[in-house]
């Protein structure tokens, strides 16, 4: 609850224009990406600048009110859904690339930046940031940082927090910290840089980033391999790795999920197969031409039925789009989409789809999957209707066994969503309950007064999916 | 102190032969690789699994004793030395390579491996650890985990904590903890596993690490450029970075430091060129070639007196094999050798090499430099005699306005060796006291009791280099 006297206090800090607690402008943010979510926060809030962040959060912490911050509400893990109420703080003040230095290789960014945006202007000097998040059109650079954002290039280059070298963030107690900075290598203290990373915004908020850069590569080169069998693709995968290539991109995509995103895109996608890699390279012209032709040979050897080589960079973009557009694709089949992100070592990639598939008969639900294959991160994905009880049911019995297998294969619950208030009542499976005590002893640590996107990361009870709106 | 009743109980737990208090065996443990830095443990002790290693903190914990994990001691932040006395703990018995899994590009291992074994390990199997500390022919694994080592191949490949993905580690209170695993994506909680990466034994003591391996590049070629002034040598670093080449080394010599270092190696290094770049790439073949090419280019280009190609694989083997003996060249001038690692941007670096030079000049002492020019990474170092107490407070006052001036060019006070006991003092002029308390509080999140490595990292009191005995 926001008395009188903090709204007061808060319009103070961002004039009268920043501060909105009105009903329609708290329903625009009581929800984010994910479906099941919605809770109406008491206010919304846009600071200009990190000293007026900071002013924000020392009035949270006295007076015990939720913060939630959010980019452009992206996220499939209800991780911006404000579900204990309180202030959401949006960055649309803060949204300027800060610099972009050649020398040193990094750009800095507000959080507000869109992703794309950035990735845009630094490939424009001839540079290069990897992460790319399906979301990057829309989603922010702090929401990516809050999340730890993936995407289809991290087999080859990692996530976002291989790219963070430096923060700057308002603790709870409304202290300016500043982590990291232009340098490759820094060991001064603990690595704050990346636990701020991915911690969801529960731990203090970015206000201002540092991230690396690397020189764009050269070129880039697509191809798609058809498959009559699943496992036959996921042995490609094994067999590329062995012969230690490492692609930059290797995507899977199962039968169920190549005809929805073919009835959606309409590229003439192969529909007759039963499970499709997308494999991109790039790096020096020479070397992308003889990895591919070497992966090539590998996917024939490996009982590929087809083996297309995109024959122009327009070819290419639609491919790599059209995987992107998985998520928009999926969403249109039928009311409730739960986009999933179970993950496995590589090399169980074949179990793990094999186990989805028998999970999602046992439970007669409909599931589509793919992901990037390369890293093991797949996405089970559910299309559903939330207000069918009975299937709701089954689908959060059939995601709990395929969470619980996955952690049996060695994998996690999840591999880039991040956890949230929906994934919460599973993290147990992979961390214990010891991981979960050193964890909350954490966060109690950095939040003691628990007003940094309260309810996120740890169950509050048992495992439960939907929650209601309080 | 341990008491006799607590010497029964550790006794029971790893036997008589794996517990030493005799006054030889706490002798050979009370100091590291770190000048001035000495303090007698109470004890030593050897578990042989991590079982062993969670009942001993248990004890530890209740008993209050501090433990100090140690693996060869090679650190140069006296991280080892046990200042405040009881347990030092000794990997011997848990020193095996686990696994390479070839199909994961993972290695899985104990932390008493010495890191150059598992390299070789690894390389025999045409894969690749990219991290190495010019210690790691007798560092352990464990070691460069507590101090996230760097290394020659930094800039290119990055350093300890961009290669661990998954930890057990055993906390405080004797709990075991799993963190990542064989995946190249995990955001299930805080990142938990970079966190302990560099928290130099204060948070947890790893038990067992996963880290992940590349394909070994194909090939890879080594220059020398000789300068007659550092401007020119530090421009083409900027140079070749601006022509987006990122080499795999790129170090830095001045004239003092190759005229030791030729003293000692006799490989014929040109001593009479006032800086040197070392530098080295890899990868495919006609990349290689490729920028080398461009690299000798740049360097001519950019005022190099000479450029030498080494023209077989001992002639290059050499050269790197010299600039990784720099200290051991360095240690043998006087009695008392500080290498310090102050790290700036990289664009810093000609305006950090000049400082280092006026300061030294000034306080009239001596200072070799040389370093890993490609991340900033200097290792200013002084040979100096520690008996000579006016010498001393003049190096002291030295290394401190080092230290700030790194800090005003946007570096840190230390890039790859740790703060342990030695940085303690300088820590809060990288984080200020706000950053400063946030660790504090982490780190009493993790370790109430204070009994992990303490007096570590934290300063008690003003800034003072020099710890007498307790």
């Amino acid at each position: 609850m926001i008395t009188k006297d903090v709204k007061k206090q808060l319009i103070q800090i961002v004039g009268p224009e920043n501060f909105d607690d009105s009903n329609a402008g708290r329903l625009v943010y009581s929800y984010d990406a994910t479906p099941q979510f919605q809770s109406m926060p008491d206010a919304v809030i846009a600071p200009r600048n990190t000293d007026e962040v900071s002013r924000i959060l020392a009035i949270c912490s006295e007076h015990q009110v939720p913060i939630v911050p959010r980019g452009s509400g992206t996220n499939l893990c209800g991780g911006t859904c404000p579900t204990e109420g309180g202030l959401v703080l949006l960055f649309k003040h803060m949204n300027r690339i800060l610099e972009i230095d050649e020398e040193n290789l990094t750009a800095t960014v507000q959080p507000g930046v869109i992703t794309l945006d950035m990735i845009r202007a630094v490939e424009s000097k001839g540079l290069f940031y990897p992460p790319d998040p399906s979301s990057m059109k829309i989603s922010t650079m702090g929401g990516n940082i809050n999340e730890n954002s993936g995407g289809l290039r991290g087999l080859k280059y990692g996530v976002t927090r291989d790219y963070v070298i430096g923060l700057e963030v308002v603790l709870a107690n409304g202290d300016i910290i500043r982590t990291g900075g232009k340098l490759a290598k820094d060991v001064a203290g603990y690595d704050l840089t990346r636990l701020f990373v991915g911690s969801e915004g529960t731990l203090g908020i970015v206000t201002e980033a540092i991230v690396k850069l690397v020189p764009k590569p050269e070129t880039k080169k697509t191809l798609l391999a058809l498959y009559e069998n699943i496992d036959a693709a996921a042995q490609t995968v094994s067999d590329i790795i062995a012969a230690k290539i490492i692609p930059a991109t290797l995507e899977f995509l199962d039968q169920p999920t190549l005809l929805v995103i073919e009835d959606y895109a309409r590229i003439g996608l192969p529909t007759n197969a039963k499970a499709v890699l997308l494999i991109e390279q790039d790096g020096p012209l020479e070397i992308v031409a003889r990895d591919m032709e070497k992966i090539e040979a590998i996917c024939k050897k490996g009982d590929a039925v087809s083996v297309q080589t995109a024959q122009t960079e327009e070819e290419a973009f639609a491919l790599t789009e059209a995987r992107r557009s998985a998520l928009s694709a999926l969403a249109r089949l039928k009311p409730t989409t739960i986009l999933e992100d179970a993950t496995v070592p590589r090399s169980e990639i074949a179990n793990m789809v094999k186990a989805i598939n028998d999970i999602a008969a046992k439970y007669d639900i409909s599931i589509c999957t793919f992901g990037h294959a390369g890293d093991g991160n797949l996405h089970p994905t559910c299309t559903t209707d939330i207000r069918n009880e009975d299937e709701m049911e089954r689908v959060e019995q059939a995601f709990a066994e395929i969470f619980e297998k996955a952690i049996e294969l060695g994998g996690t619950i999840t591999g880039e969503h991040g956890v949230g208030a929906m994934k919460a009542p599973y993290l147990e499976m992979k961390l214990e309950k010891e991981g979960i005590a050193a964890m909350k002893a954490l966060k109690a640590a950095f939040d003691p007064r628990n007003i940094l996107n309260p309810g996120k990361i740890f169950a509050k009870d048992a495992r439960k999916r939907v929650v209601t709106e309080r």
